[in-house]
């Protein structure tokens, strides 16, 4: 159950080149490339005379050249030449899609080829086209459905038990009772709010113990003490039906909010098939811009907890096999609020189509 | 076509250790381990709030607790704790199953819950409590119908073709003709004598060449020719519907019993699904008592036994494929009466489920 | 879709030992061996008693001993010794498939048994028997059906495409407006003529740049120049539904005929499921006879480019999926013409059955 009429990411811009690259998204078959003069193309991956993959072929100027017998696709998709053939048969194209380039990344619309005019890719990645946001990209190939890859977002009580090294602060699964309850002056509170399409959520905690990942920084940036209390807060956005924003911000108790570290993640899943998911993802830091070396870190840190992430997720879909996740009854903790409220914004934009 | 309610093997008693083992028992996915104070454990491999193994868990004191979110579960299967929520969620289980150790094993009930204390684990090993009885496990994974197995070790006129370095003694084939009619007294002989869930069969080859792993303990042991004619005895007993215990000796012509060289394996099979099998075996030798060096050296001859059968049977089940045995209607050799009761026996047991 | 009643290659000689090999042809598993006095034996992969693959036996003398209880099979598939058992059981047997030698190859007929005395193995391969003819034998097993490498044989026009660094002649995907109007006299020329049961072609490349493998090789025997124009001509033969001859000659333009370098390739596909083939093959080079390097030569760009062609055809079969061929409609070029006629000739013999 995939939404279509919709931009997905297809890549990152470093992965569209003019060496074609063959992914499947939402289960059908693409070629992506990059012409000479630039410009990002996605066409199915076919090639209408013998069916092979065009992804095989060779991007000769603005077209895509089949390696079996040479026919040639402009980015439209159609058949432009057959070499030695003067006259080209009829109508002979394959399907190509929209694509644009925004907030960093190639973007493609799977839906019904006139839609894609009346949208643009989601909005909540505009404030990087307003800052300088100096950023990493990555992506990880994960074998599951990509709902429960938002489960895993949207629950952020796993971090202690999934990332204990990196980014698991311990008392995140404290904010289980809490979330109905936000305790605004407490040590630890969560407090959601509902969009129309998405949500936005606030998770603080106060005078606690850091995970290694946030706590080796503020030591690094700041001079900290190891074990020192420090208070955490994580501003997290969703936007259906597959995009995130995390933005945890480390500071001394009481101290001014300009002495905190920040970072951000930019997180956009595409569904490959029903039962596997292309995760992308942005990181960057804004504590020490500039500095290469902070900014590696957090990247290979946030890496690091996606590739722990990925290792649950795939054992889960392992376990659930091929079947439609909401076959099972699956039993709730507290902490599934925000994941109850994610699914349900998916299935509203899936059955609105 | 398993049998369900009997106990059958679960693992080796060092299998089982405070790190989950995940295994798969007549086609259900198992958790295995043992709690802190050492009771064997085996549960469902599913925790039932997001699907995760329990198998990828942790075992804190007597508990296991999930790698996802943290859930722990008690040793009866019961949820004992969600971190961070005051109020457990009512009823939260997972399937546990009644496990117990005897006869140097771990057992596994797979069947009607009530059922598991009416019976006890497999009579025919009892023997093993009574005596010293200084055995080596082993295990070996077979992907095959476990009734090919038990095909396998009835029919022991294969073991000059299969196994002609190690256990095959030629004589053996000969057999084939005899079984119908046990002739005590002349040089080959088999007879079997058939119990309410089990068999027992008696081969006896006089005066004959012995295979391999025979001859060569005999000579180290008892001064033997290469190339001597010897007196071979195999007593093998088989109880419904997967266990075996073979006893072998050999003994010089006429010589008193206690000259003989006499050893025991015990097998035990386990489903792990329909064309699937775990091979668990103990064996001992009991000519030379405490000596390391000959109990390596008949576990090493028999496991690479074993392993001989186990090429043998894989190449059978994918021959045969996914369907169902008795969808073949195969040509029958005299040597298979043995295997034909085997079968029956089987059958009766799980009919009457 | 595969006609049946005639006959197929089964192997290449060297392949046929009395170490028996595991085959499939047409859906059927095969056990291909020698017996001792040489004969080409091909029966039933199955013992009937157990059903362990006949391949995994012995050949002793001329009979074959199942690996697994020692029951021997005669070449005609006859069980005619079960070891100890002196009253064989009756009528037990293996199909047995005729086979025979022909043409440097082994045949084998699939078809109904009484059809393999009517026919003989493809006539068009008889020439070999009249002529010294020194070649190498060539086997690729290639994931895709049969009829993909038909259409690849049947349009020389991929060649420039797929083969640029070895049999790729670009001039050659000129062809390709010119197979309904043969030009003789022109510079370039196609033509064919269809028989009962295949079809002839020539191609004429007058005054053309060569490709690598035969520009090199005029280079070495008869002194041209790199990047000389040089004449060159491909007589080719197809006889339903999986033989074909190749006869490539170069020349230089108005040479005498004797002054070209002329090689002769046989190609034997053999269906071994609906999706994957045998591909055989036999290179002759006929310049420089009873030179090993110069048929070396031939053999191994020969084989280069079959390679070439083989990661096309598993590339397109995995576009294409399970599904018939003829489920697509497939756009035509002009090409195509050639490999529509060698369809029409496969579907008339399989439709004949």
């Amino acid at each position: 159950m995939f939404p279509r009429n919709m931009w997905y990411v297809a890549a990152t811009p470093a992965e569209l080149t003019r060496k074609p690259l063959s992914r499947r998204i939402l289960g059908e078959r693409l070629a992506l490339f990059r012409t000479e003069s630039g410009q990002a193309v996605a066409l199915e991956d076919k090639c209408p005379h013998r069916m092979l993959p065009l992804s095989r072929g060779k991007v000769i100027g603005e077209r895509v050249q089949c390696a079996y017998h040479g026919a040639e696709f402009s980015p439209d998709g159609k058949c432009v030449s057959v070499p030695g053939q003067a006259d080209l048969p009829a109508n002979v194209h394959v399907r190509a899609y929209p694509v644009c380039e925004r907030f960093g990344m190639v973007w493609i619309w799977m839906g019904s080829p006139e839609g894609s005019g009346e949208q643009a890719p989601c909005s909540i990645f505009e404030f990087i086209e307003k800052e300088v946001w100096d950023s990493i990209d990555g992506y990880i190939h994960i074998s599951c459905d990509y709902q429960l890859i938002n489960d895993n977002l949207a629950d952020t009580t796993h971090v202690p038990f999934v990332h204990p090294t990196t980014l698991g602060i311990r008392d995140v699964s404290r904010t289980r009772s809490l979330q109905e309850q936000p305790q605004g002056g407490t040590k630890i509170s969560l407090s959601h709010e509902i969009q129309d399409l998405g949500m936005s959520m606030r998770m603080r905690l106060l005078d606690t113990r850091l995970s290694p990942t946030f706590e080796n920084a503020f030591i690094r940036l700041r001079g900290a003490r190891e074990g020192q209390s420090l208070d955490f807060q994580l501003d997290y956005i969703f936007h259906s039906p597959v995009f995130w924003i995390f933005r945890p911000t480390t500071r001394e108790a009481n101290a001014a909010e300009a002495t905190g570290l920040s970072t951000d993640s930019m997180i956009m899943i595409t569904p490959e098939t029903e039962h596997s998911s292309h995760y992308f993802y942005k990181t960057c830091q804004k504590y020490a811009p500039g500095s290469r070396s902070e900014t590696d870190y957090w990247h290979e840190q946030t890496t690091q907890a996606f590739i722990e992430d990925k290792h649950v997720l795939e054992a889960q879909q392992e376990n659930i096999g091929a079947c439609d996740l909401h076959d099972y009854s699956l039993v709730s903790f507290r902490s599934d609020t925000i994941g109850f409220h994610v699914r349900r914004l998916v299935r509203k934009l899936a059955h609105a189509e």
